[in-house]
């Protein structure tokens, strides 16, 4: 069900609570239970976007398409929209198409939105700085994932710290970021180069970019863990699409 | 041979001891070496079912489909039946099924059954429960080869802990388990949150299933090694047969 | 509470449920959430008696003694006995047993065990057979911990398989165990050893001892994760406790 | 320099730009490049308050107290307070007591603060929750760096998934917050469970507390980069300091 | 050149020695370093025979099939024969076989020998066990190299540990072999119960065969270097040769 | 641009300076920040050559070949030549031939140039060891490297310790050399065997060539960086570029 | 028993079953299941002479001085003297001194024997080799091993690759070995160069000598299990007793 | 022997083979073969200083402090000075001292130099350039390393990413300098910054500070192996000699 259905079917069975039809137990535990519904093989969980503020993201790796495809239709079912699927390939996406259902595909984040909303607004700043142009897959999930859900995103792709140069020339818009991604492999200096410089939150994203001693990915997150500039939490490597869910809830944030 | 034939073939021999045609250690002797047969490239071990209650199982991963079908048919002359094939393609399935081996195949969990008892009782209570759809296959490797070796099982999949209360709402069955299988990739929490719920027996399969950090399977197994919940052991990433072995021989305790 | 006393407050309770006085889903929200204590520091866990059939079991590594007493303190208040702390030192224990807390402490297990019930049955079968002399402390945590929660055990210790003949000439103690710990360090081929002659779970510990390339008991932990044998599963290394625990689990599971 | 301090130099240093005593160039060169100062072995960064909205930190491992002092001296003369030093241990922290520099120390945190500024407001909420007992140096580590740095902060210890109610009773708390530090060892899957409970940002510390195939916390760490929840990005092992700076800075998100 | 052709160019150029046409070290510069070949890519060691006792073997595995003939070519100019060709595909030996090279190739083993001595005598005993069928081409890559090179070879293949009687029923042909080779994959324990039966030197070959923890190998080169056992010596992974090579060489040993 | 270009530019900047047409705070900005270019997915790095000496190098692996193509059109543009792609296939190269590049291509060492200045004079000497035959297309990049950017390279390949007369035998090559690279796989011992042969710095480059317990170059790197010999410095595995890069530095150093 | 005594019991067995008095299957049992008995914590292995050709050693470590006097008291009661005790304190040492046992004591090596035999002859060859002084414990640990058990020990100390000729020049002593033992920290490079000069058995042992990314002796593990020369074989990271055991086997062969 | 005694005693040598008193080959093998002594436990390696360019130095870790005495007596003996000891303690230097040898001791690098040649000319600029504070030992150790071997050595400490400010003020020492040596713990991100502004060689250093996902150097060490800025080259962790040692090399170049 979209946000409006969500909030109409809670307050109507909120009155019912009140009129005595219903206790008020019985009402959060009907809440707490019923919206997910068994697909045999997937339990769609309904529910999310009223706890945490969006609806359920579809991981695509490791599902087929008609899997995909039922789940989809579930969720279009229950009236929800601007429903995100993560590593989906163009097969996978032309497959969908061709089964009527109405979807957006981004060919090198490999992310797809079914119904997308299109009046959704973009507000604030996320800034997504890159090390270099291997790491646009990771970057463009993160990037299409942030706008997805709301958030004004700039990217600032082939900054890396070995030609410093690049990045500095651009702290302004460092400056005005109200949070910023940095997605780089290899030895992942960037996130700590750019920790160093701004007050806002920083999510690093290390990428499995690189060879030899860089063991898929290892290098580049045990630098990020370790930085020695303050205010950088880290995701899993090539987690583009969870630092721009995390950087659009922070960039949502409303005053105390 | 089957299990009602090696009866048969041991009291011969301990009545040959009574009459003293052998010695009672010759007699042991010969039950402990003589039932299993060289192929050349395989000893099949006949006595498996005498000392462990079921017969040989086939790991059919790295091996032939031509010394599949010589073992099982060495098998099927000494009158065993039932016989399990794990990891096998289905186009070895095929490739037995023209060379005349009756035999059922499940797609899923890629496990073979050679010569199916179809008498078999399904008792106890085994439930299954699994983090994502991803983890299917490894799900259905433990529930078939558990229900293959007499156990009745309760599948409960895609009951991740990112969504609470999808495991919650099936307290109920959780409570009725005799052992239970927690299946899970990522993180492997899964295990931990049900540990903490239930009063029997659980057994973690760390999937590997994920990306990045995970490193096949690695994140999802030290965190099962490390629970903070006790009751529960461990087997192999992506084990699914392990398990379910394991499963049903705990399912099938008498009591004391 | 003792286990008399809650049942005897939850019989209470349903019984308010009957008259009206409570309703069922507000008797079931007291059940889940009541009776647990903050101490702070420390949530000590009254239900887990009721849910897992032991109760709360104190890590006493990481704690100070002081910690310890107080939550020893707060158990015993509420009518526990026979409560388990792990890890816990000679020094510690004395300085409870000087707070008048009735202590009896295993000096080799490093377990201690407050107002311990001397009428516990010890029933069933748990085999504790070791690699060798000093995998002792990780053997007598599993064999006190069973024996705390009433299982009869058995001890062989020093049956490595260096010397094949010592375990092979205790073939019919193994052979009439419910549940075997097979512990060992080193290469742990203990766990596979067992595993092929014996149709019972088998419970398998790796130890930290050994030198080199063992790195802290990695070398046994993986060679029992991957053991060719069927029907074991692993605890984390040097992990005696959960060991124990798991195995009068399963030694007391009564018949389908 | 304290931040009034730093704000008129730096409107004084505009003023002569706009007198065109200096150019904007050389302004910007002398704000960027001056206000550090070389102590020989430390370069303490008198800017970082200006860029970053917080003063330097000293990080006390690895330090002599005699180091430790003359930083802290050095930065008292430039008019700064409000100083942090972590991982400070009792005696370093006497030693420049007597010394005469005015210092709060906290012992389980191991955190000092020279010249603390009783003024500072505590606003928003930030949530800790812990697995354990043992979590609690960390978690404190967290707690008073958030708190002296402005927020409010709400302890919930000992809540870990082994025992779920304990944390499920707390969900008012958890809705509640801007933003939840998850604090835990062993398997870490309290970053997991919360993440789907919650719709704000989460971040998570792996601790060292366990053992055996814990790894001195790398089975927490995985498993908290693996998380199959939304929202969550990781910090250092052990590192509760960063995680209670990356808190604060979140908490004071304004509206955009 | 083979064996009589390099004594004969020896014994010369000693006599020249002798006679005085060139001084002693002169004659053993000239052995030192005349006899190996620079092809641009490599270099043939036509002394390592003299050295060593073996002709130079060629590492079949990243050279191309142009580079192989060449190297072949070049050594079989020089008279030598007998020439071992590892890890090489049945399409280069086919490739070979067309360039006229006389080549004798072994399917399993991956193992081709350019110009047989059929002459070759094999003698002594050494025996291969492996854990299990899929054990089978590290094996005989042993077995090859080690009939090649002259030892009589007894090959025990699939006596895991799983089914211990299989191994036990064997001990007459362990008794009287001068080395052993152990080969398991998985947990390894085969190498352990072994060393423990036997009193010549034992060589152990883990193998990249099982699923999951085995981490391509680890789990069993671990526990076999942490063998309980004394007298077990360990190769790298999935080396048949190697061992073979080795067994050769113990097995030839000559009294003292 | 080319280097003469770059200067040029440079003087009439500066000579702007002198006229006080651009104040020397902005020609130095200008300098730092302009001469770098976005393609959206790539920041070219012209300045480069000022600073390193040498122009951007495109890393080929894990770029389309339009990308490369735009990248390297903007820097021919620019005036630049002597463009090094490295870890660029054939059908690449061939695309870019066809797109009118001036390319030359090296097969073995997969590195292409683009408006190759035949006028580079070689000077110096560069002498690269490898250990095997299989070491050659690490071996060639390094070598390629070193030539392209001026340096006089000697190849030594397959003198592995294994043989070691090989080596000695070329001690007076070794001994004239100004920098050595030492490439090897497996145990990557002929590093520590040069550097202790010599009194130039020595480039160790660790291969994933071996099998097993190799781990993709993690024993030769390991090894590497463990050397008992003085001077030797490590580049990551496989990394023959670097070594060369690195390498024609040191070779070209001019007297102090 | 001493082995005098062994094969007198076991002629009289054997005696006892050509006349009848007992059936050779009763003989075989009684030898391999009679002769170890059960001190509770330890089972001593009193048939491993005869099985192995040595008898049982005590590996000292993680055992309390007490056990290790009751082992060894147990053993000399059955007539079995040269005991060995490796990692073996002095203060140990000087306990059983104390309680009247007949003990040896090398310092470096950490070795005793209780009642040396003096008249074992020493014969043979075995060379150790070492890279540096730091070695020296585990290089004594093996060649105090091997003399005990009658091998004559040739030490070439301090002979690392980092200053070849030091090696090169005892190239007479390596080629009269029998068999070598080749002992490396670091980079353990020391191992391939030698089984490159030889044609006899090479045992390598990694010790843990070095600092950084030794890792404990990892690095020189992976180094030799690598080894591009032939015919070398590993034992455990510092394990010189376990060399010297198999070194020792080795030396003594007899011809075929 | 100094460096004049050496090059006296080869010349005498070489006159002795013009006029026929040795042959060149001997003289040869004398040369490599004579000067070098064994003491033992150590070979000292007199011939270093005439092929390396500098003496023997001696590694204190692991060495006894009269065997540091004894090989210091040997090397003074034979006319060696400015004899460079590591790892040494203050305890060992002071017993030194007591011993009459002329030492010189630094107390933060660790290091001791016998004999100090004080004549000794510092030339050329090695920068040394540090993350922190706490790498203070590390640096100390390159330093002291280069300046005895004659270098001139600029310390530019606590210029690490996190402040970047502070190394980008020091551009002028880092663009004049020969050589540069980046210390960092933790990420390792100051060698790729450094790398990136400089076109001189880089030696990397990764040290072991910083906690959790560090392990002890980790972190930084694959960061440094993995930059994405050229002429970068890596020393293990915490070395620091090596460092110095190198840099010393590459900074006493000539000119081709």
């Amino acid at each position: 069900m979209n946000k409006a259905n969500q909030k109409e079917q809670i307050l109507e069975l909120l009155k019912r609570v009140k009129d005595g039809q219903i206790s008020p137990d019985d009402a959060l535990l009907q809440m707490q239970t019923a919206p997910f519904e068994d697909l045999g093989y997937a339990n769609i969980d309904y529910h999310r976007g009223l706890r945490q503020g969006t609806g359920e993201v579809i991981y695509g790796q490791n599902k087929t398409p008609v899997q995909i495809r039922n789940i989809i239709s579930n969720m279009l079912d229950k009236g929800l929209n601007n429903i995100i699927i993560t590593r989906i390939s163009r097969q996978t996406a032309d497959f969908l198409t061709k089964q009527k259902i109405n979807l957006e595909y981004h060919n090198i984040a490999k992310i797809a939105i079914a119904e997308r909303d299109s009046g959704t607004q973009r507000v604030g700043s996320v800034v997504i700085a890159s090390g270099g142009t291997s790491d646009m897959p990771v970057c463009e999930e993160a990037a299409i994932a942030a706008e997805i859900l709301g958030s004004h995103v700039i990217r600032l792709y082939d900054v890396g710290v070995a030609g410093l140069h690049r990045l500095l020339s651009q702290q302004n818009i460092l400056a005005k970021a109200r949070v910023i991604i940095a997605v780089a492999g290899m030895e992942g200096a960037l996130a700590s180069v750019i920790g160093g410089l701004v007050s806002c939150p920083v999510i690093a994203v290390p990428t499995s970019i690189g060879y030899g001693s860089n063991f898929n990915g290892l290098s580049a997150l045990l630098a990020m863990l370790n930085s020695c500039a303050n205010g950088i939490s880290v995701v899993n490597i090539d987690n583009g699409f969870s630092a721009g869910y995390i950087a659009n809830r922070i960039n949502k944030m409303e005053s105390i």
